[in-house]
C-alpha cells in the first residue's frame, strides 16, 4: 500500500500488553475491534455493546522507546456516552476503559488487565500455586436477533442462529428440545435481545432474554465417604461456594465392597444407591446454590469425578460387575450427557461431563489426580497414592504412567481398627511415645495441645478422647516400631510387660495401652496385623508399579485423598507405605481429584487432554500379576523386609531391628523367644 | 499376477445377476463374502452366522454363453450344516441357499432375490406404482463381543465398539445413557452375542441379548382432524399394521385456529393439547403393535409430519406465533429427537425425525407431499394443492418450486354450510342436477345407489340422510352452475322460482331445496357465498404462484389431503377451484403427505433430499403479495371471471353465463335485472 494512503487514513499504531500484539488501524477504529483482528485476547458477553464491561483496559501514558509510541491521554476518543452510562450502571475504576467505545485517535499503548482476558490464568491450587488458563466448555454470547419477516419466513431458531453466526462467528449450532420449546418467548420478552449460553462451541444450551451475565459450573468429586462440590464462576475462575456432605449412601455399606454386595443380595438396590447419591449432590446444589446467592438455573456445566463404582452408581448404573473378576467397567470413556439424565436440580440443558476411567478398580477420581499433578508432564519420576479403601497407585513420568489399585481394605480409615474412628473431634491424630520409658503423648483433633501440655485435658473435656483416626493409627503403629515396641515382623513384644505396664498381655498376644483409665484405648496385636496388612498391600502396589516401569526409587511421593493428605509422609515411610524417598520430595496434596475436576471444568482442553494420556496409561491388574503375593509378603516387615530406606535413616533413627518369629507367636503356650540381629 | 498363481490358487468366477456384477475368488471363497468383495448388494444382519437367513441366494444351472459361464449344481459347496439347521429351523424354499455357508467350488452364476437385498425396491404407493430404494436409517447388526480381561481393562462398551467395528465396519459410535444402564447385563445375557441397532452408522439406540431380527418404524400423519400411523417393517419395507384416529385435540376446537384461540385464551392450554395429540399417538402404538403382534420397544424409528401448528405442538412448543402474522416458525429446519422427549411408548431411545416445515403456514406435511409426488424431478409444472382449512399450494417443476398457503378457511370441509357435515354415512357426496327440470339426484356415504335408482330407500334408511360433505359441497354448487341456477357471480336465479319448486326465496334471497320433505336440506345463498370464498382464495394462491414461476397453465394438477382425494376432479375445476387442465393430469393422489412419511422412514437419503429441496423452495406470502386481492376477487366469479377453461370446455357444457349483479341481489326490494351475454 503506498504510504500516502496511510497518510490520507490516518492510520494509528497501538500496541497491546502485555501481549505485545501490534498493528495500525484507521482513526476511529474501537480499541476492541483492533484487538480482534490482532487476535489480542479480550473478553466480551455482549458483542461490544456496552453492557458486560468484560472488555476494559488501560490507557497506558508515557514515551515508550521500545514500542517506538508516544501515548497519550487524547490517544483515545474522550469519554463516550456509553461509557459514562456503564460507569453510572456498574462502575468502571479510574483509568478504565470500555475498549467496545474507546476509539483510537492516536498512536497508543493498552494494557488488558487480566479480568479482561477470557484465557486468564487462574489459579487451582493455593498449595503449589498451580495457575491453568480459562477455556471453559461454556461461553455466553448475547447476540440481537432479526424479527420475523413473512416475506423471509425463517424460523426464529434458524434467525438466532444466523445472529449468532453474524456476530459471534458460530457456525452448525445445535439446540435442545426444551431451549426450542422456550425460545420465541424469550426472544419476545427480550425485544429480539436474547443472551445464549453455547457449549464448546457447537450446542446451545440455555437462552434469556436480554443481556445475562452469570454462568456457573459444578466441580464435583464424588468419593466413595464424602462428597465435596465447588461452584465455579465461569467467567472469572472462582470458586464461589463450596460444600461437602457425607456421601448419602453410607446408610447401605460403610465402604464400598459392602454397597456392592447390598445391591447383590437386594435386586433393585442399585437404583436405592443411585437415587442416593443423586438426591445429595441435588442437596448439595442447593446449598452452594443459596450460598452464592444464584439461581441453580444458572449453572450450565458440571464435572464429575468419582471411583468407578460412585462413577457408575451416579450414572445409574448396575456396579455389580465391578464388585468381582475381572472387574468390567461399563465403560471407560469420558462422557457428556444432560443434566437432566442425573435428574439434576440444575440447569437441565448443562452438560455434564465425566472423566474416563482408567480400569475397573481405577477411576475417573484417580484422572483427576493425573490431570491435577501431572506426573506426565515431568521429566522426573512421580509414585502418586491416592489412600483410601482401595489404594489407587499411579507411577511415571513424561515418558509412561502405570495404574494400578492395591486392595489395602479399610484399616487406615480406621475400620477394622478395634478403637478406630473416623477423624473428627476427639480422635487422637498424632502420637509420640518415649523410647525410654514407651510412654505416649498424643495430639486429638480438636485442641493443638500435646496430652502432656498444660490445658490439654481442659480443652479435650468436651469432646472426650473417643478412639484414633487413620493417621493416628499410622503414627502409634510407626512409634511403636521406633520404639522398640514392635518387632520387624509387626509383632508386640510381650517381654516388655516388665519393663512398662503399657504392655499388657491379652490373651496370647499383646496389646500396647495408649490411653488407660476408664475410656481406655489399646492397640491390639490384631490391630497391628491390619495396619500391616494394608501397608503391605500399598506397597506392593508401587513396587510392581516401579518394577514395571523399571525403577526401584522414584523422585516423588505424592499422597492424597481425604486422609493421604492427613498423613505425616515421615510416619508413612517409617510404617513402609511408601518406598523410601528424599522427605523433602514426599508430599500430601490434599483432594487432587477434586482439583482435577476443576481444571476439567474450567479449562475445556484439559478434557482433551487427559482423555489422550488416560488411553496411554499402562493398566496393571495387581490381583493377576504373580509377583505381587511376593511383594506383598516382603512388605509386611516394617519398614520392610528388604528394601533399605536410606533417604528415610538421614532423619530417622531406626532401631535396631528386633524379630520374633512368627512362629513363636502363633505357637501354643507362652514360649517366646527374641532374637536380636547383629 | 502370474498366470500359474491363479492356477494354483483355483480361481473360480461367479457373476452376480441381476447386477451383473463379477469376479474370480479362491476354492471356498463364500458367496457372501465374495459379494461383498464387489459390492453386490446381500443383507445381513449375523454377519455370516447362518442366524438370520437374510442372504439367501438361488443357483443358477446352465451354459450362459453371454456370461462365459458353465455354472453347475457342483460349483458350490455342499449343503452345510448350518444351512440344514437353518431349514430346519426357519425353512429355506428349494433351490435357496445361504450365500454366507455356500462356497464357490467352480464357475457359477448366483442370483440375489429382492427380498434379499438390503436396497431393495419398494412400492409405496400402488396407486402409481411409486417404488423407493430401502435405505432406513436404523440397521441391525449381530455382533460377538470379547469378553473382559483384567490384563486390558477397557470397559464392555469400548469392547462392542471394537466388535462393532471389526465386524461391521462401524466407527465412531454413539450410545444413550440408557443403552449403557443396559449394556452389562445384555451383553452376559446373550453370552457375549448381542444385536445392536444402529441409527446413522452413528448411534446405538438398542441392544438385545443374542440374535434379535425385527425392527420397525413409524409414520405418521398428524393432521388437524385424523391422525393416520402407519407401522413398517424396516427390512423388507412392508405396512404391517395402520391405524387413524380423530386427533383428540378436536376436543379443543375444531379447526387450526380456534385450537390456537384456545391456547391464547387458557394459559397452560398448549400442553393440554400437546399432551392430547401425544397420547393420541400412543394410543396409535398401542393399536398398531397390538395388530401386528409386536413389542413397542422394537419401534426403533418414526417419521412424523404435520402442519406447522400440528408440527409445533407435538413437540411441545406453544403455536401461538402461528396464529397470527408474521406467523413466525420456532424452526423450520428437520429434527431428529429422542422417542423419550416426546414421551412415546415406543423404544424411549428410538430416534423421531421431524421433515422441514416450509413456512408458517406450509408445514412438514407440505414437504412430505413434495417427497411423495416429486414435481421437483420432474420437467413438466406440477400444481399440488393440500385441500384443508388452509389450501397449501405448490407449484414447479425441477426449475424452481413455489409455495404458499392460501386461507380457504373450513368451508370445504362441510364447516360453515347450513347442511355441511363431515364426510360419514348418511353424507351426500355425489350430486346430478338435471338442466331442465332442476331436479337433482344424488348419492350418500354408505350406498352404491343413486337417489332415483332402486332400492335407494332401503339402503340409506338405516344411515338416513344427513346433510352433504365436502365433495357434495363442491358437486352440488358446481352441478347448479351448471343448470343455470347459479349465475357466473354465484348468485341463486330467483327468476327460476317460477319453473321449478326447487328454488325458493329465504328472505331477499334464493335457496336451492337439494332435498324435500320432513329433514329437508337446502344450498342458501350464503352456503354458494362461502364456497366461491374459498374456491377463490384457492384459485388466487395457484394463480399467484404460477405467476411468479412465469406459466399461465400447469401441466398436471395433484390434488391431496383426504378430502382433495375425495373431490371430482372435473366438478373442482367447473367450479373454479383449480385452474383449467387437460382432465388426464388432474389426480386426487390421496394422503401423499403420509406417502411422504413412510418413503422418509424407509429411506434414509430422502431426508437429505427433501431438506435441500425444501431450502430452495421459494415461500410466497399470499397476505402480503398485492396482487392476490385482485385474483381473488376475479375468482370469485364461476368458474372465473376472466380465465378460460379450454381443456374442460372439451369435456364439460358449459351454460350461457348468466349475471346477476350483485347490486341487484343486494339492493333493497326485490328487483332484479337479468342479462344475458352474447
Amino acid at each position: 500500500m503506498p504510504n500516502h494512503l496511510f497518510e490520507k487514513e490516518k492510520l494509528h499504531l497501538v500496541v497491546f500488553t502485555p501481549s505485545g500484539k501490534r498493528g495500525r488501524f484507521a482513526e476511529g477504529t474501537p480499541v476492541l475491534e483492533a484487538a480482534r483482528i490482532l487476535g489480542v485476547d479480550i473478553d466480551s458477553v455482549c458483542g461490544g455493546r456496552g453492557i458486560c464491561g468484560r472488555c476494559q483496559v488501560n490507557l497506558t501514558v508515557g514515551e515508550f522507546a521500545k514500542h517506538g509510541v508516544v501515548s497519550r491521554e487524547t490517544s483515545l476518543s474522550p469519554f463516550a456516552v456509553g461509557e459514562e452510562k456503564f460507569k453510572a450502571r456498574r462502575g468502571l475504576a479510574d483509568g478504565r476503559r470500555l475498549s467496545c467505545h474507546a476509539q483510537l485517535m492516536g498512536d497508543v499503548i493498552i494494557d488488558v488487565p487480566p479480568s479482561s482476558q477470557v484465557h486468564r490464568q487462574v489459579i487451582v491450587k493455593k498449595a503449589d500455586d498451580r495457575k491453568i488458563e480459562m477455556d471453559p466448555a461454556i461461553r455466553l454470547h448475547f447476540v440481537q436477533v432479526q424479527e420475523p419477516d413473512m416475506h423471509n419466513p425463517t424460523g426464529d431458531f434458524e434467525r438466532l442462529e444466523l445472529a449468532l453466526n453474524q456476530q459471534w462467528g458460530l457456525t452448525e449450532l445445535e439446540c435442545d428440545l426444551r431451549t426450542l420449546q422456550a425460545l420465541q418467548k424469550n426472544l419476545r420478552e427480550g425485544n429480539w435481545n436474547v443472551t445464549v449460553s453455547v457449549h464448546r462451541n457447537k450446542r446451545i444450551t440455555k437462552i434469556w432474554p436480554g443481556f445475562h451475565n452469570r454462568a456457573y459450573g459444578l466441580a464435583v468429586d464424588v468419593g466413595s465417604t464424602t462428597i465435596a462440590m465447588h461452584l465455579c464462576d465461569l467467567s472469572s475462575g472462582e470458586v464461589v461456594a463450596s460444600s461437602g456432605m457425607m456421601n448419602p449412601q453410607i446408610r447401605y455399606g460403610e465402604d464400598l465392597m459392602s454397597r456392592v454386595s447390598y445391591i447383590m443380595m437386594n435386586p433393585g438396590g442399585d437404583k436405592l444407591l443411585t437415587e442416593a447419591v443423586r438426591q445429595g449432590i441435588n442437596e448439595l446444589i442447593g446449598e452452594v446454590t443459596e450460598l452464592a446467592g444464584i439461581n441453580p438455573t444458572d449453572i450450565l456445566n458440571a464435572v464429575f469425578v468419582g471411583n468407578p463404582i460412585m462413577h457408575h452408581l451416579l450414572l445409574g448404573i448396575d456396579p455389580t460387575e465391578l464388585g468381582g473378576a475381572p472387574f468390567a467397567l461399563t465403560t471407560n470413556s469420558s462422557m457428556t450427557i444432560w443434566a437432566s439424565e442425573l435428574g439434576l436440580t440444575s440447569n437441565p440443558d448443562g452438560r455434564v461431563y465425566f472423566l474416563p476411567c482408567i480400569a475397573g478398580h481405577v477411576g475417573a477420581d484417580t484422572a483427576a489426580v493425573i490431570l491435577s499433578e501431572a506426573p506426565h508432564l515431568q521429566r522426573q519420576v512421580t509414585l502418586i497414592v491416592d489412600v483410601g479403601t482401595n489404594a489407587e497407585i499411579v507411577v511415571g513420568n513424561s515418558d509412561r504412567l502405570l495404574a494400578a489399585s492395591s486392595p489395602t481394605g479399610p484399616a487406615f480409615e480406621g475400620a477394622q481398627i478395634s478403637c478406630g474412628q473416623r477423624a473428627a473431634a476427639g480422635a487422637i491424630e498424632r502420637v509420640r511415645i518415649d523410647p525410654e520409658t514407651l510412654e505416649p503423648r498424643f495430639k486429638v483433633i480438636g485442641s493443638d495441645l500435646w496430652s502432656d501440655e498444660e490445658g490439654f485435658d481442659e480443652e479435650t473435656a468436651k469432646s472426650g478422647i473417643t478412639g484414633i483416626c487413620g493417621s493416628g493409627i499410622i503414627e502409634v503403629v510407626a512409634e511403636m516400631y521406633l520404639s522398640g515396641i514392635l518387632s520387624v515382623d509387626g509383632v508386640i513384644d510381650g517381654s516388655l510387660a516388665a519393663k512398662s505396664p503399657r504392655i499388657v498381655a491379652d490373651g496370647r498376644t499383646f496389646s500396647y495401652v495408649i490411653r488407660d483409665g476408664e475410656s481406655e484405648l489399646k492397640i491390639y496385636q490384631t490391630d497391628v496385623r491390619a495396619i500391616q496388612l494394608a501397608k503391605a498391600a500399598l506397597y506392593a502396589g508401587a513396587k510392581l508399579l516401579m518394577d514395571k516401569f523399571g525403577v526401584d526409587s522414584v523422585d516423588r511421593i505424592l499422597l492424597t485423598g481425604a486422609f493421604g493428605s492427613h498423613i505425616d509422609t515421615k510416619y508413612a515411610m517409617v510404617l513402609g507405605m511408601i518406598p523410601d524417598c528424599n522427605l523433602k520430595n514426599v508430599h500430601g496434596v490434599g483432594n487432587a481429584a477434586g482439583v482435577g475436576a476443576r481444571i476439567a471444568l474450567l479449562n475445556n482442553k484439559s478434557r482433551t487432554e487427559i482423555e489422550e494420556v488416560v488411553k496411554t496409561v499402562e493398566k496393571i491388574e495387581t490381583a493377576v500379576e504373580p509377583k505381587f503375593q511376593d511383594y506383598f509378603v516382603d512388605a509386611m516387615a516394617i519398614p520392610h523386609k528388604t528394601a533399605s530406606y536410606p533417604n528415610l535413616s538421614k532423619t530417622v533413627k531406626f532401631p535396631d531391628p528386633k524379630i520374633i518369629s512368627a512362629n513363636e507367636l502363633s505357637g501354643s503356650g507362652g514360649r517366646r523367644r527374641r532374637r536380636r540381629l547383629k
